[in-house]
Formats: C-alpha cells, sequence, structure tokens
C-alpha cells in the first residue's frame, strides 16, 4: 500500500541521516495519505540510514498499525496528534537536532531575530508548557503532541504559517505539506535555533524584529 | 553577452557552494561590466550549485534585464544600489553566513579585535541602521542596498578599504574589485565575525585594536 | 587469548578513532572477561587506528600484563579499580572529548536538561572530588579511578544506571555490557555534554527536569 | 641545500593545511640547521598545499636570504628572533588557527585547566604585552617575536616546557625540536585553547589546576 508514500518518506529519512540532523538515531519522519487516514512512519528500532520503503510502517489515526513488520517508531502518538489537529499538513518531523535542541531544553520560544527565521517562520517558533506528574506518568507520549496543539490553541498560532514547535525538555517537531518540506522547516529551524543563540551572547538586549518586516519577507 | 564575466560570476557561486558560506540556498553574486553598465546576478530560485553562466541573468543599472531565461535575484535593487555609489567596485557578494548573520541580527558593527580583521577590513564592519516601517513596508528591497550606501556616506567610510557590511536583522554584503574577490571578503567577513564573537566572551573588556596596528596591517 | 573480546575491543578503538572522539592519541579502551579475570587494553602510546587484536595488552585485576607485546595504558589502574567496583560492566572508555571534558574542567556534574540525557544516563554525570596533593604525588593513577567509584558510593549512585563519570580536570570515563555498549554511553556523554553546555547559556535559570520524566524516559 | 629539512617543513606545511589550522593562506612555518645557521622557512604569497620543497627559502640569522626563488615569509623576523633566544629549539610554527586566536585577541594567557593542557604545556600559555605606538610603526614584525621572548625573560617561563605563546591582537605561535614537533604543539595549543574557553562559560569561578597536577602530569 501507499508505494509513493513509502518512498518519500524513505527518502527523508535518507536526507535526514545525511545532513546530519539526527544524533545517533534519534530522530522519525511521518507522511500521511488524507484520503485514507493513513500514515507512514519510521519504524521502531531502526537508523534512519537503515530504512527502506518496506520497512515503514502504516497506521490509521487511531494508531492501530495497517501494515508493516516493524513496531511502529515510539512517538507515532504525537505525530497523530498533529495530523489530527493541523488539517493542512502532510508530512512531520521529529528530530533532536543540536541548536533546536538545546532551546526546547531551556523551555523557551525562540525569537524572531532575523530574515533567516522570517523566511520560514512568521513569528516565534513556540516551547510548549511542562508538563504535570500526571500526564507523564501515565501518557508522555500522546501528551507531547498535544501539549503541541494545546500551545498553537490556546496562543492563536497558524500551524501553516509556524511549521514548528518545541516540546519542552524534550526537542524540535516540524511539519510541512508533506515531509520532504517538513523536512526543509527541521532543518530551517535547526539552523535558526543556531542564529538566535548566538545573536542573543552578542546583543542581549537585542529585540524581536518589527512585524512588519517579519511579515513582508514571509509573505516571499 | 559578457561570456568571461558569466563564467566568472558562475566559479564564483559554485566556490560559495563549496565553501559553505551559503546556508539553503541563501545567497547571491554579480559582477559588473562597467563599460556597458551591465550586470550579470544569480537567478531567482536556483540553488548555487545548480548555476551555469547560461542561467545568469544581465541587468542594466535600473534594474532593466537585458538578458536571461530567470528572473534575477530579488536582492537585485540592493546589488545595483552599491555599484552606482560605490564606483570602483565590479563584484557583490551577499551570504547568510552564520557568523556575520548573527552579528546583523545583533545590530552591532563588527570591531576590530586583531591582525586577521586589519589584513582585510580597515575599520569596524558597519552594520546598518533599522529601516522605517514606511521602508519596510514600500521598498524593502531597494532600502536595503540604500542603507549600506547611507553609512557609509555619514560615517565617512571608505568602500575600498572597508569591503563590506552587515544589513541589520538580515546579514552580510561584501565587494571587491571583481566577483571572486568580494567572495574573499565576504569569506573573511565570516570568519572575523567568529573571532570577534569568541574574543568578547573571553575578554568583555576587550578594546579594539590600535589604529596605528590597523592601518598598518591593511597597507601590507 | 582471548580472541574475540581482543577483537571487540580493537573494533571499539576504529570505532572511537572514526567518531572523533578521541582528539590527538588521548583516550583508551578495555574490555573484561569476568571468568577469568582478565583485562584486555589498548597499549600505551600506539594511536587508536594503529590498533590491531594483537597489539591489545592482557592484565589480571592487580595490573600484572600477562599477554602482550606494548605496556598497558596508563590508565589501566583506573579501569581496574572500574572493574572491581562495579561488578555487571564488561567494558571501560577512557576519552577527552571536548564537550565531556570542559565539565571535567570546570569540576561540574552535567545536569539532567532533557530526553536526551534521560535515554542514557538516569540522573546527573557526577563530576569527582578534586585530588589531596599527598594523592597526586603518590598514586594518580589509582586515584583516579578510585575517585570515581567513591563519589558513586558516597552518593549512593546506581554505575547501571548512571553508566558514565567526569574525572575533575581529567576527563570522561564511560562503562557499559561491553566496550562497544561502553562506547556508546562516552558518545551519549559527549552530545549530551554539549547540550548541557548550550542549554544554560539560553537560559541560565533552567532547572534540571522532573525526575518523574527521567525515569520513565529511562526505563524506555 | 639542507634538502632533508626542506622536507621536513614541507611535510609540515601540507599537514597544517589538511588538519585546517590555517584559515586562509595565513600561517608560516620554519626549521633550523643548528650547524649552518640556516632558516628553512615558507614563502610569501603561497598556499600551504602549494609548497614544495623547492618553493621553500633558506635565510640565514641576519634575515638575509642564502637561497630561493620566492620571498620568504612577512614573520621572518619572529621566526629568527625565537631560534636566536630559545636555544633547544628547532622549529617555528605560526598559524590563525581560530580558537587560540582569540585567546591573542582577548589579550589573555590560557590558564592551564586541566590534564589535557598540563600534557603539553608545564603552565599557563602566555600572551606578550601590547605594543608601543612606535614599535608599530618602525618595526612591528621585528618586535612581534621580540615581544615573546621578552615576556619569556620577564616573566622566567622555561620555552622548553612551556612551547609556545599568544601574541597580542595577532594570533599563536609554537615551537619544538622541529617543525614536526611544533606542529604537534600548534595543533594542542589550539585544542586546548578551545577548551579553556568553554571551561570558563561553564564555571566562572574555576581555578587553574592544582602546580603538582601539572608538574607530575608534564612529567610524564
Amino acid at each position: 500500500m501507499l508505494e509513493t508514500l513509502r518512498e518519500q518518506v524513505c527518502s527523508a529519512c535518507h536526507m535526514m541521516y545525511d545532513n546530519g540532523l539526527a544524533a545517533f538515531m534519534w530522530g522519525n519522519i511521518s507522511g500521511i495519505d488524507r484520503a485514507n487516514s493513513l500514515v507512514v512512519i519510521t519504524p521502531k528500532g531502526l537508523a534512519l540510514n537503515e530504512i527502506t520503503p518496506e520497512s515503514l510502517v502504516i497506521c490509521d489515526l487511531y494508531g492501530n498499525v495497517a501494515e508493516g513488520d516493524f513496531l511502529p517508531s515510539v512517538d507515532l502518538a504525537a505525530h497523530i496528534a498533529l495530523y489530527r489537529a493541523f488539517e493542512n499538513i502532510g508530512g512531520v518531523v521529529h528530530t533532536h537536532s543540536k541548536s533546536a535542541t538545546v532551546w526546547a531544553q531551556a523551555g523557551r520560544d525562540i525569537p524572531p531575530y532575523g530574515i533567516s527565521h522570517a523566511d520560514f517562520f512568521k513569528g516565534a517558533i513556540p516551547c510548549t508548557r511542562s508538563l504535570t506528574i500526571s500526564e507523564i506518568e501515565s501518557e508522555y507520549e500522546e501528551t507531547m503532541g498535544r501539549s503541541i496543539v494545546e500551545t498553537f490553541l490556546e496562543r492563536g498560532l497558524d500551524p501553516d504559517s509556524i511549521p514548528g514547535a518545541l516540546v519542552f525538555n524534550h526537542g524540535p517537531f516540524a511539519w510541512g505539506t508533506d515531509c520532504i518540506d517538513a523536512l526543509k522547516h527541521a532543518a530551517a529551524l535547526e539552523t535558526i535555533a543556531e542564529l538566535a543563540y548566538r545573536t542573543e551572547r552578542i546583543n542581549p538586549e537585542i529585540m524581536p524584529i518589527n512585524k512588519a518586516i517579519l511579515e513582508k519577507q514571509f509573505l516571499k
């Protein structure tokens, strides 16, 4: 089933491996077939460079495996939560890329400090709230995706113009029209995170860029 | 038209791609034929490694395309503003190289902290002022180049001895006798920016180098 | 003797060389045959990429050489101290990998700031106390390993769930079920150290992650 | 003349190019034939990877060229000053390697923060004083080498146990029994400089290591 989507997700895995966004084996990728409500996701326990189209797992939006020789990624629930809430998106990428992860660990939104940010994200890249003990103990994986969705709802953010977020204590998720687009956003998020880190070192008083620049640039 | 110049700009594009100065596809390069007042510039939307001499675009100094299958770079107006104001220069390079970009995002001039700086730039590398809302809304691209020129005029700087500048919130521009020379300055600017960043971390009280050293070194 | 163990230690040496954890020739690796109480360790003075199974040295747990053409690593005593005290471990790796070494030089434990940490270490990675002058003068190498063991005893830490430590002023040691597992922990320790460094720069007030997350994640 | 020495200096140049210590073409290397008081040094204007044994320049200890098709490095006077004052040394390397250069630009000695430092340098790596205007104007190149020598004399440092120094505003010099040994020290200095930089970020209150450790480790 879903040959084309399998191949696309597989390509994205190899691209992610090659561009160094995935430290160790940390990282998972999925794409969705909206017509059939089926998600193609990376399997648990395989390195990104070992993934083949056949090794990917197909699941429905309830988390049931429809086809696959492996277990789906442990972060499947987070991917599904994003697909359910953000209806325009077609692909999701989760990495532990270093610069983005340190902002997630620091529990801070990444402020928009320049054009490089505005080219991809029309505003700060949000970091989710910290979880409660009961959430952690009962349902950590589901809560992770849900906490991103809540953050967008509570703050009135548009997932189509801010195609990524940081999960507090954890790392970045990015999404896009398909998984290749999502990977592009994950790569941009990593670069932006590194630039923002160093910008604050050089000028601790720096303010986010003017909203007019942000919007004008994003529309380009 | 302009075969030699096309080949030179194309070479500079591939060198820029190879030396890692251009994150993603961010970055554009041009060279000018002063006799005919024609600029050869990178096209919009092509990656630097995909550029061929034929894919480059030829424009006049009013921004009109004289020859080309593609649209010119979105930063054409900035390149033209520099060619009009700085009459000795023959090439312009714009990158989003990381260390230079963080100074641009931080809105600070890069102070001359050592010989490595003085070998290429006879003084601080200036950062432009922030733009007004009306400038942003009506004519961002033209204003960008103009803001560099204004900075040099207002401060009495010599573009031949300070062959580069930072556009606030955006990133670096560098220039030179031709586009290869401009690229050398863009690469030097990146290294200098990284050294200055770390110099300030080690010694927050450090002062710029003595003007006598700066001038003596630059003349070498 | 111990052909399989020799080959495993030799593989780990080449992997360590390839992944850049060993600046210069700094770094040593060992594995233990618990049945015979024999340790296979890297020789003194050979670069990691030059090591062959035959060049490794076999020692007993008193530090006597049982077989080998070279002297054992100068850090043999530290490896033995760990094998004696931590009875479940089968391999030890010592590196001077940069990010871990700076925490050791700074004399600080690495706090658990995120999931990436909790995947490998169920708590802060401890840094040993500073040595006394007499310890340094009489028996520096033995004291080094002993200071790790003391740190675990005094603080009630479990070496199986915190498979690594920092020796103050020196650098990291990691261990595992065998030397390949130990190397995986050394690599994780390096990445975690880099993330923690940058996390503190972005948010100097950041607190270690919730203990519930730490434990839940580690059990996965 | 001096075929063996020429080949050794040429090898060191290619090693320096390969290990990334020389940003751009910045960097020069020499070796001395003490019996004949002749120095083999890199030529001015050639990239390190372009250097052949034949392109090297032979000079006497007064700076006169004895053999060579090129001009000697602009830093010849500094090399000669070191050979005259430090009589045990056989090779000198000057780089603008980044981490060492930022300490030179910051005008600070590199404190010995760990074993990695003590393995190569028995104490802080000194940074020279700032030059007077008249020194800069009349004789910058000679003053540079002389300022290193003065620093060692004034502070009573031993160039054989501290085989390197930082020239304020400029960058590092390292030396050794021959130019290969000098290059090893230049590489160690670069790594040590990076570790010290990050050590101070993690713990601004950190003190240099105990003198007993420093001396014991260096003797190994």
